[in-house]
């Protein structure tokens, strides 16, 4: 009896860490646990990128973002422009056209406006570059030391015209591809927070991909499931793949893109690529047959000329992520529970 | 010349106030200077609570805003439900049916898990009670020190039913109506927050409007515009309506209605309540013609039933406000620069 007393307490002397924001396994039972609990329907168990709703005859992408980047501006980009192409890519994995933005801005008291200008601007650039429209948005102000600078949230509708990607459509023996090197963005949050170099300035890879998602769905109908590798990386999000799903994946290390100052960052500190976060890449499984038009799709665009075939659908380890390594070796490659980098995105 | 070079230098020193949060003139200021002119597109300039914009044959109405109320628990409500509320409630002043909401929350490392787990299941209950489903989420957690527990964003998205709620329908002699007592949100969080007792304890008024509002558009063609009055409250909303018009208001002090708890509370705080925020009350515009059929409708719902005329549109003096005081004197009533209250949403 005093057993699941004390587990109660536990339960209910428990506080939030950062760990339930990283991405990883705090942060999904975090949100099963508390979250999709309470909320519970059957859009959001779906537990999509964006929410696929109907209005009239059309079905609708939605989704929603906060960034809390720090620092808010970093090589390749800022939290504006990060902001913008989030929730771009968040619509174009779900096989939507991104077409309208909305801004959410908590400002701490005493920020510069030339800074918030600078923010301002680079989300109207992104937009632009990205082709949606910002149409609606709020402000609010907190005093100094209630928020460390400048939060954003971005929340977007768009419109699908690819259906059908789902994680149940997958099958043995489908590719599993990326669009190009992975990690540069944490790299170059991290470096930049923690005033490192790497020999070289690693850039952000934030970028929209709504025009390359476009050209590869639009050269293949075998595509079936994509997602943006954001917090936790490719590991955490091929571990969401196969959570749950009756086949596993098995991937290939030597095929993994990684580049050269991201390697060296992970060699210096520790970090394992796979677990790094990045904002302008997408991993789509496809069947064996459409990996050329795929691949040859992908490359035709700027965002995805890096595109590799990093692994396989596999029904030999069903929930797992297998690595076959560098080194000749194999191991699972897990979720993390918490993060290797906090405040990424 | 060093004039010039002096006020630019001031222009690049200026930081953010919480005046910028307010609600207030110092905020529309600031969302033109910055927002506005940077997104600059058709769709956003109409400056309506919600966004309109069309998706195949709909009329879809796509809103935002950010939550950083303190205490985020306070007498009628929490952080939480007033979220979800507000979201509710800026598409419906906008004619929309609210049916889709997404929610974005930063929270604090650190905050107790029974606390999150408290107000995710308002926001729950919230929902539920607004007969809206919430449908996509993002959570995110920053160190102990860089935000205030939480700051929660909703964002919502609803089919219009109604068309034509515009400033522009708005005719000399219509009629200006307020749904009920005003000011008892603000009170209700400031007398939390400062742990003041005004004899009676002051509820928030914060609640769904989406019923009520249905009801009165079904009532009448002829509303001409709505909106919820809350930063800034009546005074700032009715500001918000004529200006740039060829109309102004004329409103009745004695009729405007204020419970007695909002009442002792302003008289002993010094405070205006045309000024403070309110989470559950309308403010219509509507023909004189149609005043009887929208009080009527408007007192059927619970949410309507404090339901007032309290003044009229009138082309004497356009662009300004005009209070006809309870002592038989006669004010302009402006828009302030900053609040009389902070963080209250």
């Amino acid at each position: 009896m005093r057993g699941i007393l004390q587990i109660r307490e536990d339960l209910k002397m428990a506080k939030i860490t950062m760990a339930h924001g990283s991405g990883g396994g705090a942060m999904h039972k975090l949100i099963d646990s508390v979250f999709m609990r309470r909320f519970s329907n059957p859009i959001l168990a779906q537990k999509k990128d964006s929410a696929i709703i109907n209005i009239g005859s059309k079905e609708i992408a939605f989704t929603t973002d906060s960034y809390v980047v720090n620092p808010i501006f970093f090589p390749g980009g800022d939290i504006g422009s990060l902001a913008v192409y989030g929730t771009v890519n968040d619509l174009s994995v779900c096989g939507a056209k991104p077409l309208y933005i909305s801004v959410g801005a908590v400002i701490e008291e005493g920020l510069d406006r030339d800074v918030l200008d600078k923010i301002v601007g680079s989300m109207a650039a992104a937009a632009s570059r990205a082709g949606v429209q910002i149409v609606t948005g709020d402000t609010k102000v907190v005093e100094h030391g209630a928020c460390d600078r400048i939060f954003i949230n971005t929340s977007g509708i768009g419109e699908v015209y690819y259906r059908g990607l789902s994680v149940k459509n997958i099958r043995d023996g489908d590719c599993v591809i990326v669009s190009g090197p992975i990690g540069d963005h944490a790299i170059s949050v991290l470096s930049k927070r923690e005033g490192i170099e790497f020999g070289t300035t690693v850039k952000s890879d934030a970028a929209p991909l709504n025009r390359m998602i476009r050209k590869v769905l639009l050269s293949s109908e075998e595509v079936r499931f994509m997602r943006d590798p954001t917090r936790g990386g490719v590991a955490t999000t091929l571990n969401e793949i196969v959570s749950a799903a009756k086949f596993g994946i098995e991937a290939e290390e030597p095929k993994v893109p990684v580049s050269q100052g991201v390697r060296q960052a992970c060699e210096l500190l520790g970090f394992d690529p796979l677990y790094l976060a990045c904002e302008g890449r997408v991993i789509i499984i496809a069947a064996d047959e459409a990996k050329d038009d795929v691949l040859k799709a992908m490359r035709r665009d700027a965002a995805g000329q890096g595109g590799k075939i990093i692994g396989r659908i596999t029904k030999s380890h069903p929930g797992k992520v297998i690595l076959n390594t560098a080194s000749g070796g194999r191991r699972i490659v897990d979720m993390l529970s918490g993060d290797q980098l906090p405040r990424i995105c």
